[in-house]
């Protein structure tokens, strides 16, 4: 995958390699967590230029499903990008990183994290514009507050070494975002969410950089220990049947509202590589609503209004 | 529910009363094809004006999942539909009935319906603008040629009586609307879909009213003798695998693709009686490919090109 790596781009070849490693130290850490199943690797390529290497794991002791994902993409401008950018014509290259973990013990929350990079060219193949984003946030189905503070101050923690301001301004980012409008809650707890981060008189794309690298390398601290908090936790049939509702308004999310997810169905992506952030097992029930004063209503309560965690 | 009718205004309230009649017809005979679950019933209000019925079935011996729903709002148009109508200001009614059936038994084909009308008033509340729409379409897990067949046969027996165009007509537009796109694959073997069915030289609104009740009123005879097919056909785990990977499938079309289901949500329809048409138990496997000369593989080389069942 080199073929899109010219001598002076520094930047995009430099990102891509850190995606490269991140998948591989990332995919390490959570097979020796999992115990029993293996990533499963496919090597992709994209007609119009680029490719990927999705790598998921599906029946394990602790993941039911998950995918951590690059690819690295490159071409004309598809039409819904140019009028995306208002732009009439011109090439691209974006990586990025996407990863989706479905645990199957319900008191293991559901986490989702991406780190991208992008760059515009005019026709002269000169770089006009050029950003990262990403973030990362989690999705409980039973509400443990431990790791919900613990989560979202790992991400305060890489955030602060970089700007005091990216920790509160991310963290609204992501309670906006990750909002199922249709329901009037949130997916998740949140964690941090930003885009179209350029070159500005405080940072270079260096400093984006270093920062965007801070929160990939944090993932694993953020969400690990929670996963060994709560993967052998007994659970009953009851807890089953609310994670697999709660995936329901995961779907609902990724389907309806999600930018990145639309954008891949509507240009031709990878349909197994996007959907693979869909959950494996998943029920609808007409008009659920959780006991009064149970333990799935007071998650239901803090996913209406998004509180602080820091 | 009588507050949006005038005096004058017959054929909203005909249709209206029309689809009351069939949701009752309707249900009582799913009832009996049951023969354990009820419909339970479900009286909602529109803020804005309006309200509907909804009916759902659950966990009955033939029927998962199932909704047949009539609604009846009316106000201003909101911004939504305003802009997908390119006007500045108005009011509108629009009423319909609405039926999704998900079926227990692997072997039963899944089921769609829907029949509606809808005018468009200026400031002064004269109609500026009525049409009917709808369809019916039938989604299998597993392909009985007789099944499809008979489905269509009633279909164009309905149509013919009207006109010999509609039936070729109708059944092309069900094919290519419900298209999974990003899958590259009919959601079903399809049926009927119109829209903007509006007064000409042809055909006066009585005639399009006549026209959508005889469709309304084939529902049962296109449907039924499929479920008493197949309801009591054995069935083990890989069928009912099968079935809920391709319900995944249902879904992805319903929250990417379906113009209605979008429309709903964004326009704060009551959301449980929108996604009533998501079914019970689904699943999302990575990557999953029937295998070769399968039973699995013949229903998916026929959806991936539709044919003619007539």
């Amino acid at each position: 995958m080199k073929d899109f790596i010219g001598e002076h781009d520094n930047m995009k070849e430099k990102f891509y390699q850190y995606i490269q490693s991140l998948q591989d130290i990332i995919c390490h850490k959570l097979q020796e967590v999992d115990g029993k199943a293996n990533f499963q690797e496919d090597i992709w390529k994209r007609a119009e230029g680029g490719g990927g290497r999705t790598r998921v794991i599906e029946n394990g002791n602790v993941f039911e499903k998950g995918g951590v994902n690059i690819s690295a993409v490159h071409g004309e401008l598809p039409e819904t990008m140019r009028k995306h950018f208002d732009v009439k014509e011109g090439d691209f290259f974006a990586c990025g990183l996407s990863l989706v973990l479905h645990p199957k013990n319900p008191f293991v929350s559901t986490v989702h994290a991406n780190w991208r990079y992008f760059e515009m060219y005019n026709k002269k193949g000169e770089i006009v514009d050029s950003w990262f984003g990403g973030g990362q946030d989690l999705t409980p189905y039973y509400l443990f507050e431990e790791d919900a503070k613990h989560f979202h101050q790992v991400c305060k923690t890489a955030c602060d070494k970089h700007n005091p301001n990216f920790y509160p301004n991310y963290k609204k980012r992501c309670d906006e975002y990750f909002y199922n409008t249709h329901r009037n809650e949130a997916r998740g707890i949140g964690g941090l969410f930003f885009d179209y981060c350029k070159e500005s008189d405080n940072m270079s794309m260096q400093n984006w950089y270093d920062f965007v690298s801070e929160v990939g390398d944090s993932f694993l601290e953020a969400y690990v220990p929670i996963v060994e908090r709560r993967k052998a936790l007994n659970y009953t049939d009851k807890h089953r049947t609310w994670q697999e509702i709660r995936r329901g308004r995961y779907v609902e999310f990724n389907l309806v509202h999600d930018k990145g997810t639309l954008f891949g169905l509507k240009t031709n992506g990878r349909i197994e590589s996007i959907l693979m952030s869909l959950p494996p097992h998943v029920q609808w029930v007409y008009d659920h609503h959780p006991e009064a004063g149970s333990e799935e209503e007071k998650l239901v309560k803090v996913l209406e209004k998004p509180k602080e965690w820091d």
